[in-house]
């Protein structure tokens, strides 16, 4: 079945804390400062609906960033990432001011247990009328594993080899009940049909689960998987379980290679490709006039400091960027030692063309903490929309997960500016065409057990 | 400081379940169905809420009953607590719906990270305004042993000797912030004074846990404890711990015993006894008249049904009741493997008299799944107070756990018919003080590192 979207999918990148995924977006004379109400994430909640999002989605981390220098006092201080509030609590606030908008959330594979997410998303969905979606996480830091009593993060690939277990067994849970399971009559005292529910008695070689989950399947069968996994084992990974990618880009060329390898990827699993939608990670800042959006951008890039870049380079790639000197180059074995996103450490290495980049190569081609992390499209709705279109048009994409400059004023102006123009070029919906996140995405609610194949 | 209520605790004992704390509940032919939605546990919340109740609580049970018999078809068959929802995300729907109302989850401290709780219900607290409190239960059987991939559950003093740690952890994240820690100015960019933020760097025999925690304290300085532990052990971790303390007393007698006792266990812990609430689950049956009352609680009763029992007395006791027949005693050794719920155990023996009771002793005795199980004060709005007042008044409690005999008309005859008659009496609240759980209880707001006393 083809279930190619007829128009670009759009994501909210959002974050439960401080500040936006630019970090010093709280610094910004219009960002709001209660971000620890459920005010705040539903007005955001609001203005995405009103918009027609297909998805808000948080990332997470299990640790304040404190590996530059080993300290966490410059975080704190400078307010990088500094809070990061537990995200269920937070979707279902959101759920509750909209109706159609999807509410995804990161939870990590290596620090929760499988029957844990699967009834914590599972819950999501039936309470939010089947609108959840997971982003399966590995986790990436040393920090993290010191909160959760283990000495340092395992290695890359052998999170990603217990990851799949992970998946088996929390779908494995999801499909617990037929969808027709429950029966709930009273005069006979026949509650559901115990033919119709099952344990899963997974024993891999990590993990260990039994069943049956104690939640039932939700209108939308069960929530959607995101995965962002840009290193070769991440990427496999992606291709087997994800049906939302993200991808960071820094430009329209690596975009459309990684799109084409990755559906080819996909295809390698055995899965259709136009059921998986790639949408690399943007900023976007409009104004009324091309100077007037030239203005905004210089006022939000001069936000951004040095300590922010250092900091969440050292927090991503697990290695603490204080050790060495500004222009040092990376030895062999430091490259090897750092464990965390394996795809800004590649990033680096393919834009740089060096084997051993420096701290200075690394702030530069990662752009991490700056706007160049990302690309940012900067102009008048028509401009904004003119580059979405290419990107969207030429195979680069199906959509985009769109990142703030400042909140919640980055995602209404898009709404308000570039939306309409979207709508115009027949780019982007005009109405929800159900209630549930699948339906949204045009994706087919998963018959129980869809999630075996390729390889049973 | 004197904290001694001048009225009445009142509790609501929920589940997120398809049936309340009484099984049968669900066969009623007044209650609601729609246990799955938002709106069910929304409209709970404002009835009780608009009759002044204290805490609205959620036990929780990691796994489908199914040691009866090695099976679960029966639990499915008979809805005997088939469906267990996660609970964060049900407290915030009906945190949203309400603006005092105390709000309270158990999450297990054997089954899940403390870094991971400490977040969860940090979270929950800023996001209802400090309205947060946390049942801490160290898990009961095999089943949920088998979903978390264990062989079987940890021996019962070693959960509780681990708990300790657990709670040493979960409170030093919970005072990684000092109140006034955040400044958030723009203009010099300082986010929070790196001063007022901490690490834990906690080292135990058996946890481990760095942070800081990445969540600031709340209006009510952290989430309220709650313990249910009724054995040796648990008593103890629960007079060293908890602010409020569940119990299920099968009668008047015993229960002015152990609040005695459990006050003076609490004075052995070094702490002031008024800071400690007791309270009984209860069923409350309430008619305009005697007779009424009465035919409500015939038809109640009549909804249980002898599955029930055996398949309940199983999980508490993580035995297989199945496995013997009915007069059949127990010995010593499967008494001794009777390894969940100790506080049940020694009930049975206590009131039979028994060294050996049987399973007919256990099924009569324990009550599980039948009224007997709580004490049932039936009548009208005049005697029911009257048998809380009495309760109330001869130190058997500090106010009352009420558990549900059908969802949710059970609360909304107590909110509606006994609370006039106990706000007539001055034993309880006509209007909440503030705003926060804790001034609802009239507890002090916690001072950072106040836990640590009395011994550090």
């Amino acid at each position: 079945m083809n279930t190619t979207p007829r128009h670009m999918t759009l994501v909210a990148f959002l974050q439960a804390q401080n500040c936006s995924n630019y970090t010093a977006s709280w610094r910004h004379p219009a960002t709001a400062s209660d971000f620890t109400t459920p005010e705040y994430y539903q007005r955001i909640a609001r203005t995405l609906e009103a918009a027609k999002f297909d998805l808000a989605f948080f990332d997470d981390r299990l640790a304040m960033p404190d590996i530059f220098n080993d300290d966490f006092r410059e975080t704190v201080r400078h307010g990088i990432r500094a809070v990061k509030m537990d995200l269920p609590t937070i979707l279902m606030a959101m759920g509750l001011a909209t109706r159609h908008l999807g509410l995804g959330a990161t939870y990590s594979t290596t620090y929760y247990e499988p029957y844990h997410i699967a009834r914590v998303f599972a819950t999501l969905d039936l309470m939010t009328g089947g609108r959840a979606a997971w982003n399966v996480v590995t986790s990436l830091n040393d920090a993290e594993a010191a909160n959760f009593g283990r000495e340092q993060l395992p290695d890359h690939d052998l999170r990603y080899d217990r990851a799949d277990e992970f998946m088996a067994i929390v779908h494995g849970h999801w499909d617990s009940w037929d969808d027709d399971a429950i029966v709930q009559d009273k005069a006979s005292g026949l509650f559901a049909d115990p033919d119709k529910v099952r344990r899963i008695d997974y024993k891999g070689r990590w993990l260990r689960s039994r069943g049956p989950l104690t939640v039932p399947r939700s209108a939308q069968g069960h929530p959607v998987i995101i995965q962002a996994g840009q290193s070769g084992r991440g990427r496999t990974f992606a291709a087997r379980w994800a049906e939302l990618v993200f991808f960071i880009h820094p430009n329209l060329a690596l975009a459309q290679r990684h799109y084409r390898d990755f559906k080819q990827g996909v295809l390698a699993q055995g899965r259709d490709p136009d059921r998986v939608r790639i949408m690399p990670a943007i900023y976007a800042v409009i104004g009324e006039t091309e100077a007037m959006a030239e203005d905004k951008r210089a006022l939000i890039d001069d936000l951004a400091k040095p300590i922010d870049a250092l900091t969440l380079l050292s927090e991503v790639l697990n290695f603490d960027f204080g050790s060495k000197g500004l222009d040092e180059a990376f030895t062999a074995e430091e490259l090897a030692a750092a464990s965390g996103l394996q795809g800004i450490l590649d990033r680096v290495i393919q834009m740089s063309g060096l084997a051993h980049p420096t701290v200075r190569d690394f702030l530069h081609f990662s752009g991490r903490g700056t706007l160049r992390e990302l690309p940012t499209f900067v102009g008048t709705p028509a401009t904004v929309a003119n580059q979405l279109e290419e990107w969207y048009t030429t195979e680069a994409c199906d959509g985009f997960v769109l990142a703030a400059t400042h909140m919640p004023g980055a995602y209404e102006d898009f709404a308000r500016l570039v939306i309409p123009e979207l709508q115009r070029r027949a780019l982007f919906r005009h109405e929800y065409p159900g209630t549930t996140l699948r339906e949204t995405l045009g994706f087919e609610r998963p018959a129980r057990g869809a999630w075996r194949a390729p390889d049973g």
